[in-house]
């Protein structure tokens, strides 16, 4: 089959030809690639970021944002059949680990994460588990769904985690309007009356943001911080969600969190560096992000099945994976870049 | 009366006569000062790292721990009487505005903090309000417990937050066993079950928090990141609790933090610098932590009437706070050092 | 000035001449009635339900929901001035108990409720207290928003209560499309994206449901119970908002609650008899609800200001309580009623 | 192999021969009985309380509490192998529902509930799955640590749900310190810092309470009700944690519950009956518990093996069974009766 892998850091990838994964395990699962994702860690892999904490070894195939269709089943599999329609949770997990035991898929002490750390899903089929798969009506198109397998689980998880915080007469500043923020902003929309604020460097990005139901926009223009302060009385919001925290950006996102708020990373590329006398004297907390829960998945797929959530793709085939690649890097696509192998 | 003042930052504070304060609003209280705390911020206040961030004009009276016996009244106070035994919360508040609404009496946005940005207590007297007012059982000796009204409602802020992550079989991490440590200790074993490490330089301090609860000791000698992570299977905790955050130890607290674990804030004085990818790919937090709220002060009294929580002091007469500040500069002090007026 | 009174119970109120009240303390404030809400609970006063409990000396002045504009303060008086716009919290409490403290007004330990305890405001003035007030822009007309003021912010705290409970893929009843249900209603479309049924004897109060976002609504016509099992997979729902909870309806909605699922008790008349071990087998909740704080009915104005919750009343002048009162005893108000002085 | 059965509703089990479990899926386990608990719940039993409830066909093995060792497994469990000790979770679940990806095990869609809706374990041998498995020190006795699987978990569920409303001030009422009762007490000292008050009728029962950690006892003789309101300065408690719940306790249990309190129902019996304008006046909830979760079996078995909770037992060979359920329901059991094969 065709898939698309990395043979060294630092390089474009290859779409080559690799055997077909086979069922090794009772519980195992192969999936009929229907869609996959392409997104900023695609980048952050090739340029090294994710080496020493994955450990992975090269070559392998990238692609952790998945739906298509079962193609075949492990002997104990009771949860899906054959030619079912699936979106795939990125991490399959064991299910026994404390972790698992309490719902929290991606902390689970005995997973593997396929793009990340095993074999990915940009290409025809991809080994999952059963605990992986989340089951979709069957005239659902994977393509359509594939971004909600990882941008959407994790724009999800933080706009869930920060609900509480988001009563009405609060402000959300959304850093990011592109593949997890477009969907991010339609989810707080869906679950909190705040009031949204959405930054971005693009003027399409802010258009968008704004048809999905951000109330101001704010070009990042050197002068954002400055303007998000003068929309909240110069208090910041209580909550920042900030899909860049990187070149920057994540010191705009701490210094646009009021007092007793929270500043939520969620993307990532370079480092925060704060003073300790500016956490302590306004109690603001700092909130790690990671991809979501199982049940955060099957919660988005019942808000992109009402329709309280779409989303904007463009769609390439399998062999131009580069191409998609390319125009994610240089900030050319809105929404989400999907493969169709 | 006497007073501790600051004249000039990065020099020492003056002992020296100054008029009492007077009553000006009718919810004013005025209290003869029977102990007041000597705590590390006044050592940063002197360093100036608080100018900017507390607007104060220089001279001003240190002092922001205290409890004593109520002076004078204004015309509107109903919750205490003259002669009275009080201990104080560090912020007099509006009691009106959003965040006092809510019982985030130091989020208040028309408070003012004796010591930091007004006339402190490090005096024979000092200004507050009612509503800063917690009544003790009059046989109380202030200076007995006044470390409770910054050090202790600071310790026991950040442990009450941490309860619901504390759960049998997870580990605690105390970073410095000092003033707010010793304190913090105690708060975790009378209202957990989790396993406590403890985490300081001074082999004094660590033999004191063996004695108020900790499981295990832990000298900080450049290897406490590696004993740490093996006390705990290479994990690290799920809240380690940073009563340093300062030359170094905020690095090392957040090292020690597990995958989805919680890092919080108490002490401060140097930049937490931390790459989002670990913030993100290990979903773990980073939790400031202000002083408490008016609540927490009185539910920390319940535990000291109940023996649950002890102070460790060394009092001073108050003509002599340069020495205390000095032996706390020095680490000398074991617990907390209390002028007495 | 005219003021309705109860003189005895079981009987009808009269409309009659009162003296109007004074100030008596210096955070008093008398406000002029501009709107008085017209309630069941004024009805369960008249049939003596509340007399052991609340303790008034007939006879007093019926009205516990109102809007209007400062007509005097005290001197202690900070956050309003005379003319202001305001709406009441129900009841004027102490701002020192544990309670005020937590920021639970209706729970505060030296509180007073007007027209349930004291003298209320279906008069022209009425006695109440600095912080009761919620200030509103000068532009609104009291009358439009006095039903938020009880209705509204009861109908809110339940709600708010709820949110944890109503993620994707939930269903939440609601019983009763009165002048609590209709705002209710609204306020889960705002704040969630459950799935919302609506159950209630009359045909048009569903209709104004469905207008205002219920996804379905059940005719409470003796088969209700088995029509909400029906939509739910014979499961019942995560949360029941009982607006009604009297002559039958408080088991038609434990019936209808799910396994793990919450009954809010918000309406009230009857006795609630269920067998424990129903409780206890299927670990369901019964939750009690009583108004809500003042930073709830702060929140609900933020939404009543950005047309997410509108409400629907019918006035009649002060004169025509009686009327009014024998309007909503024969279920002829949809919406709310209320008295304009 | 032996089994205690019952064969019809109000008559006696007996003790017979039936053929040892076999295993049926590839995720059986099946368990040497070490140790079964006799409890309240076989009494209701043996009275069809659970017989609509649970829809079993008699005759069937009772027994819904044990501990014991590994005798066999199905071919695709990897968490546990022949001869490893464990303790039982109650319910083998499914492990792919939402309740179970949420870590809500009692919850679980496609679950059973051996010894109340299946053949249970006052029997030589059990057929459990390895969901249920918790892995023990191979040095613990099954027999010692048995009644954790069901009285220790229902009342370490109970308390740990309460922990948020048990802050230091608070006051928790204990009703009934029998089986399971004894344990919650023990769980209340190792996870607060609240009071605790134990009602009981039998003077053994109060004695063992104080050892165990109760601050007050007060003999249930009538006027119990009076004694707690008069040791809760006429409030009552935040917390009634009710382990009798019937033949009136259920009654007493809500009335010492305070205002905006919560009264956990655990024991069962009889109907509950209270007037919904008491629930609603006061804002008191009623709080459904149903055995725990497979973590909080894990983290009570953190609490015995740190020696936080002990157990008091009285040991009968399996054979003895009826003398066992006898000397219960005769109220001459302290803490828990246990069957031994």
């Amino acid at each position: 089959m065709k898939a698309v892998r990395l043979h060294s850091y630092h390089a474009q990838p290859v779409v080559e030809e690799v055997p077909e994964p086979a069922i090794r395990g009772p519980l195992d699962v192969i999936v009929k690639v229907g869609g996959a994702g392409v997104c900023r860690t695609d980048l952050h892999i090739i340029e090294e970021q994710w080496a020493s904490r994955s450990g992975v070894t090269l070559p392998y195939t990238l692609g952790h944002e998945n739906a298509g269709w079962v193609a075949e089943v492990g002997s104990a599999v009771t949860n899906v059949t054959v030619d079912d329609t699936v979106i795939l949770h990125p991490t399959p997990t064991c299910g026994l680990c404390r972790a698992c035991r309490a719902g929290q898929d991606m902390h689970c002490s005995d997973s593997s994460f396929p793009g990340i750390d095993s074999e990915g899903g940009m290409a025809e089929y991809l080994l999952t588990s059963a605990r992986a798969c989340v089951k979709l009506d069957p005239s659902t198109r994977p393509q359509d769904v594939a971004a909600l397998a990882d941008a959407g689980i994790t724009a999800y998880h933080a706009v869930r985690k920060a609900i509480p915080l988001l009563y009405p007469g609060t402000t959300c500043v959304v850093i990011g309007a592109g593949g997890l923020g477009h969907i991010g902003i339609q989810c707080l929309d869906a679950l909190t009356a705040t009031r949204i604020i959405v930054v971005d460097r693009n003027a399409d990005a802010l258009k968008l943001a704004e048809q999905l139901g951000a109330h101001h926009t704010v070009v990042a223009d050197g002068n954002h911080v400055d303007s998000v302060l003068q929309l909240t009385d110069g208090q910041g919001a209580e909550v920042v969600l900030d899909f860049v925290a990187e070149q920057g950006a994540q010191h705009d996102g701490f210094a646009m969190t009021r007092r007793n708020g929270s500043h939520f990373i969620i993307g990532y590329g370079s480092n925060l560096d704060i003073p300790t006398i500016d956490v302590i004297s306004t109690e603001r907390n700092v909130v790690g992000n990671l991809v979501g829960t199982y049940n955060d998945l099957a919660e988005l797929m019942v808000l992109a099945q009402a329709g309280k959530v779409t989303l904007h793709t463009r769609t390439y085939p399998l062999a131009d994976a580069l191409d998609a690649l390319a125009d994610l890097d240089a900030g050319r696509v809105r929404g989400r870049a999907i493969l169709v192998p």
